[in-house]
This record gives C-alpha cells, structure tokens and sequence, in this order.
C-alpha cells in the first residue's frame, strides 16, 4: 500500500491538534507530515509520537506536493489555499463552511454518504459538527422510515469555538468560584456557569447560522431535501462534547425497541439506554471516544409517529478530526485518493 | 388591610430561603412568621430583616395558628403537614409534587389561571419551576391562536435540586480546574462542565417525572387537555435560571412580531429579542430578576404554523417562591385569604 504526504493547515488549532492525534491512532498511512498554521505559529513546535514538527507558515508552494490536505483554519484560508491545492494534486478535506453547500463538492459522512465522494474535484467538505452526529444517528431510522420533520436543541461544548473559549471558560469559573467579577472577552455574555443560545453569527430570519447549518447540511448529507428541520444552538459550559435532544418524526410509528435494534447495528453508534442504571449519553463520558452515543430513546409523546432521543458525541473527534480522516480512509479504500511518488518508508518526517 | 400569620416550612431550604426574601422585598402583609423545617434544623437561626429568627421543627400544633403556610419541603413532608394544616384554617401554598396533579386542587401560575383559585379547599399546589415559567410565555399566545403541540428541552439549574447541589458544583468545578478527579454524589455523574439528561426519577414511558410534569402540568394550568406535550429535561451547571428552547405550533400561523408584541403587553414577561445587540436571555442575567425573559423569537422552519423561542427564568423566584407569593397575594386581593384574628402591628415577629 502506498504511503500519503499529508498536510494539515491549522495545526496549531484544537481541530488541527485532534487531526494528528487520530492520523497517529488509525496508523494513516503518512508517507510525511507538514504542519501549517498562520504566520503566528511559524517556527512553533509540535511533539507527534515523540518527533518535534515546526510548523510552518501556509503558503501555496508548501501545498503543491502534498497527497491529502486537511484544513481546519476557518472558511476565509479555505478559500484562499483550497483550490489551489485540489488544483496542485492534492485532495482537501475541508473542516470549514467555505465549501458545504456548493453543489459539486461532496458534504460527507462517511457512515451516511460515501458515495457522494465519487467524482469529486478535489475539495470534500467536512459537515458542520452538531450535524455530524444528528446525521451519524438518524440516517440509519431514516433507511428503515423515512424521517419527516427533527427538531433538535443542543447544548455544545466551548471547543468547538476554540482554544480561546476553553481558556476563557476556565478563567471566568475560577473567579465565579472565588467570588470575583469577570469580563466576557470570547462569547458577547459571560458562559461560565450559564448557557447561551447563540453559536455563530444571526442569519435575518432570526435563525443562527449554526442552526441553518443543521438544517440545511442535513438535507444535503442525507439525500433528502424534503425534511424540515428546526434547531436551536446552544453553547453550555462543557469543555468537550457535544449534546443534542431530537424529536424526529417519521414516515409511520417506530417503536423506541426497533431504534435501538436498528442503531445498535449501525457504523460509529452505540446506544447507552438503560434508564434502571442511569445509563445515558453525557459529554464527560463521550469525550475522547470516536462513537455517537445514543440514549432516552422513547416514543414522543406529542406525535404519532415520533421519537425523542439523546445523542451525544465528541465534537472534536467524530464533529471535526475523526470524521474527516475517515472520509480520506475512504477515498483510499476507493482507489479515489493514491499514494505519494515517493514513499519514506512510512515513516512520519517533516517535509516543509 | 388585615395582616397574617404565615409560616414557611422548608425555610432552610433553597426555596425557603427566597420565601423570606420574597415576601419581604414585596411587603407582603405579615403579622407573624413562623420558620419550620426538619427536626435536623432545629435551633438553627435565619435573619430577616436584621431580625433574627428561630427554625422550629415542623409539627402539627405549630401549624394551628396559621393564616398562610408555604411549604417547600418535599412531597412526603406535604403529605404529611398539609392536609392537617388546611383543616386547622391554613392556606397551604404547597411548592412540592404532592398535590399537583390532584382533582379538585387548584394548580396556579397567577398570570394563567387565577381563577382556579376559587372554591379551594386549602391546599392550592404550585407548579413545577420550568413549567410555571413555560406556560407564562406560551399562555398569552394561546389565548389569541391556540397552541396544538409544544416540544420543549430544558437547561435547568442545579439549584432546583438544592443547596447541596450547588455546593457539589462548586466542589466539582474546582477539582476539574485544579486537575483532580471528583466523584459524583447529588447526581449520578458529574454535573461541573457537563450537562445530564435526567431531571427526577425515570418512568415507565422512558420519560423523566420531570419531563412528565411538563406535559402533564401544562394541560391542567392551560385547562387545555389536547395540547400535546413532548419535553426533554437537562441539567446543566448553571447554579440558578432555568432556560428552554422551545417549539410550538399553533392553529393558524403567527408571525415573530405579532408574538412580540402579544408578548410585550402580557403580564409577567419581558421580551429581550434583539440580535444585532446580542440581546437574548440568559441565565446569568435573569437570576434574582422576576420576570419570564423570551427572546429568539423566529418562524419554525419545519412548521407553517410554528414558532421557536428561547425562555429564561430564575427557578427559585418566579419558578417556586414567587409564584407562590403570587398565589397568596391573589387570594388576599379576591377576599379568599382572610387576615389573621390578632394583627400585631404588621410587623414581622417569631411566633413559634
């Protein structure tokens, strides 16, 4: 098997971080590993598997021999860096929402849509964390009934904002807890020890953007641009994990016992339902795993045909990192994405 | 004005705590207080007003002489004092789950059904903190277009369980800030930086009695058995407010402007809905406010008749203790709350 030269551009970033902690724990075939960041990180050092990488400065050069890009530096460096390399040979997973809902770039999810990757042009998308997991854990009731309307409200951990929304959820609960004011500085409102309904930036019809992402990029991911969806975004003051209550309806009435059976043997879920042992998904527990937990899987009881859940997944593994390197394992288990010119006996180096 | 004997039992409780607060910031016309709790509060001492008073052990004889008792001590201690109490000529405005559901107990957020009030036999129940100040935001809507279905998820503060939950918060937080582990006590898991999807015991049904309580509850405050009620509750570390996103459909379409304004002219609530300001509620900035707070309000993108909201409210005050003043205020303004037979000046006294 031939061996990938990878670039990840953002590496300094949490996503970027997460991107070779999960290259180095799936054994991805790395011919060589070039780190880049914005011109604030370069010459910064990264420890990968005991190697220290320098991070260099993104520029077009440095993505011209590269097998497979992963970005994860915001929609505005996507949009500078990403064609340019799909253009140089490289194929770009791409974390940001520069390119979802162009038509013709594929937005998937490698348990959902698989196939969307034929044909593509050398930037796949990656889809947009919350909906990442609703999707991981719906399309498998959607094959057997068809889904007709979710309503989805989450509660999303600071991560996925970034470095700064950790430090700043930290900081802030230390002086809450020492009785001392504090300054909102990453989110408009203070987030230690509250919640706030708002994630991304307000769209005019009184929606976030987060929340049109959900809606639209499901419709996208799962071949169905007949559901309706509503959601409402909320960030909470957990550090990793994302959680989502979903109220689905379907096509016809399913029983809470059929979920379970029918996501117990779905791709990257695993069901966590025993209320007689308090046994349910929560974002302490989910944090650091691959999986898209499931539980409170009961018929809702406000419609016929509904179920309510509760998903849970870590928003920087299976919502960003994880799913993107396995959109790149499954373009190599297509033949879609080849192996470098040359191979470095498969051993991790710097190659700037 | 005539004055009363009130006695609070619970009063070293969360709930009673804000009782006294209560009752004090709004002048309620007390001739007496009486402070009853567990015989493990006994001798213990609160300070109102500078004064300080004695917590006395509930029993029957100290509830002879009373004109209003709030209780806020759980559901068996309800069971046990109030009936007794409502026989020896007592109001009992009971903030526990005991009576609620109860034919024939009035079951009353002042801005809904007042007139429920009628005919009581003395014990009138106080609902559930987020159904008290769901039906606040949704009844004034449903009087001008009747609501079908209402699919609602919480974030609820740990101060709704009580005062060791919010100290095992603070422990909590603290150990994860400094590193160390914590072991969970008040909750089945850790409750600092994560969020749990089990507020009371499970049911039957895979419900929580607490999701249970927001459906049933609703309907009876409502008097509208056919809206169709499904809700998920979530505990979140947030020491006090309790938030909830969400969905309602209507009969007929309504616009977001018509809610707000239907809103803005509704007793008990303040719309804070401007998102070019980032102004939407939040828990931090309701909690020891009064007011239902109701913001992101916006069309449901999954139903024609639907709209989608965002409703905070401090769960000690308009989610128990000032509900129940509430209750009070209005049984004394309809004459059903008669002034005690000896009035010592209005001015607060223990009176054991």
């Amino acid at each position: 098997m031939k061996t990938l030269r990878v670039a990840i551009l953002g590496a300094t970033g949490l996503v970027g971080q997460e991107f070779i902690k999960v290259l180095k724990q799936r054994n991805f075939p790395m011919a060589s590993l070039v780190l880049l960041a914005s011109g604030a990180s370069e010459g910064k050092r990264v420890i990968v598997d005991g190697d220290e990488i320098e991070v260099h400065e993104a520029t077009h050069r440095l993505l011209e021999n590269v097998d497979l890009a992963l970005f994860s530096a915001g929609s505005e460096i996507s949009r500078i860096f990403a064609p340019e390399a799909a253009r140089a040979g490289a194929v770009v997973v791409d974390n940001s929402a520069a390119f979802r809902m162009e038509p013709g770039i594929p937005l998937v999810v490698p348990e959902v849509n698989p196939g969307d990757l034929e044909g593509h042009q050398g930037i796949i998308a990656n889809p947009n964390c919350s909906t990442i997991q609703m999707v991981v854990a719906l399309y498998p009731l959607h094959r057997v009934n068809p889904i007709k309307r979710i309503i989805v409200d989450t509660y999303q951990a600071v991560s996925g904002t970034g470095r700064a929304a950790i430090e700043e959820l930290s900081k802030q609960a230390k002086l809450v807890l020492g009785d001392e004011d504090s300054v909102p500085h990453v989110y408009p409102h203070e987030i230690a020890f509250n919640v706030l309904p708002h994630i991304d930036i307000f769209l005019d019809n009184g929606y976030s953007r987060e929340e049109w992402k959900m809606e639209h990029e499901t419709r996208k991911i799962m071949h169905a641009e007949d559901i309706r969806v509503s959601a409402t975004c909320v960030r909470v003051p957990v550090y990793v994990g994302h959680s989502e209550a979903i109220h689905v309806e379907f096509a016809r009435p399913m029983s809470p016992e059929e979920a379970r059976d029918v996501l117990g043997r779905s791709p990257g879920v695993r069901v966590l339902d025993d209320l007689d042992t308090n046994l349910y998904p929560h974002p302490r527990a989910a944090a650091g795993l691959d999986e898209v937990f499931v539980g409170r899987i009961r018929r809702d009881t406000s419609h016929p045909n509904g179920l309510a859940m509760w998903v849970v997944s870590d928003n920087l593994r299976k919502g960003a990192a994880l799913n993107a390197v396995q959109i790149a394992e499954e373009l190599i288990e297509r033949g879609w994405l080849q192996g470098s010119r040359f191979v470095v006996g498969g051993y991790l180096t710097v190659e700037p």
